[in-house]
């Protein structure tokens, strides 16, 4: 297939690299220093997003901001190229499809991938391999679009799962909002005890490593999901406060059951 | 010098090995399988726990609820030999020191080093390489048990810090029993989602590691701190709350300066 990545930083990047070999593979970034990190590791790079197309599909893995813009810019030329985005959140591709001319089509994507380096220098061929990558299904989503984002999906070596936006939104906040915040509320609670934080060793380290999150993400991934993140919030301060009331009332046999329910969780991960 | 290690698990175990060059290391366990795998690698083993004095030091590395009986075993015979434990918490210790006999030494020690494997076949010389490890005095805690307990940590490899039982305790809910009962709380919320749970990435398994900690230590840990790990699980929650709230009221700056005090806690750990 023809295959238009925009956007090579490390996911965009990781899945020029990963697909080249079975595809024919075009990059484009607005910042010129990313384009030609590509283009010398190989990637044919074009010189407007336009050039792009024509294409089977066309990969937006831009920030989350520029998503929706980049849609609007290709939609109306894309002549049946699959539109398919990698942003961490569904809703606002999802209400952009519903809005979107009758003939694009467009599905929301979402690899469970990433690492703490960022830009094309980081990017990775193996980057998916066997990780989950979610597709949503839009309004603008026909057979056609599922069968090539599945392709586009599983050649990059990751494993389809499709779920609604919806569904996939509010997943999230349990799965990346509600973990963040309760990273930032366990350090901030440990700065009461002032310089005996240093001590701690790697259960607060791996409980806390979240709050590392650059911020401006962490921002966008609380408010840009806001309604589902706090309900995720409320589930976790809820499960706490159950928790303190069983201490309260020495109640061994509740926190046993708990903790096992807790562990049953973790053991369902992939 | 002459130190004795009751315990042979993997903290006395490892403590042995990497005591042995320096001192002249005697151990004991009550498990004969633990005394066979401790002997076949250079440990010389005493036949009965009071055949490890007279001592200068004796580590009292087991579970944690033997450590007072242990103690309390040892220290009628002691003639001046330095009783230093292992365990995660240290109000029980300071209470059985302070009804202890006159001339008994006790010293508190806490290891902040560990692996999810156990027993001597996991000990490691390296473990306490460079970890803090805190000394807790006690009414039984004069220079020279100070002294002989500092030697002991330092030989071992570790880095010594002092503090007294009851800020340790309410340090240790913060740095263990606060992140366990988020970790589960997390774990708890997630399962409302069902399935998706398997796509969950690196974070939230950070996140919930703590979970997976055995149910009975993690009871202790719970229920052995019960009112510093309420008032830890409380700042949490509120700390919880506080996100919650200023994302209903939109108040991005908050949430920023709130992360932002997250990153330095993160960035005091040694």
């Amino acid at each position: 297939m023809k295959i238009g990545v925009v956007g090579l930083g490390l996911i965009g990047g990781s899945l020029a690299l990963s697909l080249r070999d079975r595809h024919e593979v075009t990059g484009y970034d607005v910042d010129e220093a990313a384009r030609r990190a590509a283009a010398s590791d190989g990637i044919r790079i074009v010189a407007t997003l336009v050039d792009l197309l024509p294409a089977d599909a066309v990969i937006i893995a831009t920030p989350i901001a520029a998503v929706v813009p980049t849609m609007e810019r290709l939609s109306a030329k894309s002549d049946g190229a699959v539109l398919l985005d990698t942003g961490s959140l569904k809703r606002g591709v999802s209400r952009y499809a519903a809005r979107a001319p009758a003939d694009s089509r467009i599905v929301g994507g979402h690899p469970m991938a990433g690492s703490t380096s960022a830009g094309f220098s980081a990017a990775d061929a193996k980057l998916f391999h066997e990780r989950p990558f979610l597709l949503v299904p839009t309004e603008r989503s026909d057979d056609r679009a599922m069968a090539i984002a599945g392709t586009v999906v599983r050649d990059a070596g990751a494993l389809v799962t499709v779920c609604s936006a919806d569904v996939h939104d509010r997943a999230m906040a349990r799965l990346t909002a509600a973990p963040l915040a309760a990273a930032a509320a366990l350090s901030v609670a440990a700065a009461q005890i002032g310089d005996l934080v240093s001590v701690a060793g790697p259960g607060f380290r791996d409980s806390t490593r979240l709050a590392e999150t650059p911020t401006e993400l962490a921002i966008e991934l609380l408010f840009g999901n806001a309604e589902n993140a706090r309900a995720a919030i409320t589930s976790v301060i809820e499960a706490l406060d159950q928790l303190r009331t069983s201490l309260d009332r020495e109640d061994r046999d509740y926190v046993r059951s708990f903790l096992e329910a807790a562990r049953s969780v973790r053991k369902e991960l992939s």
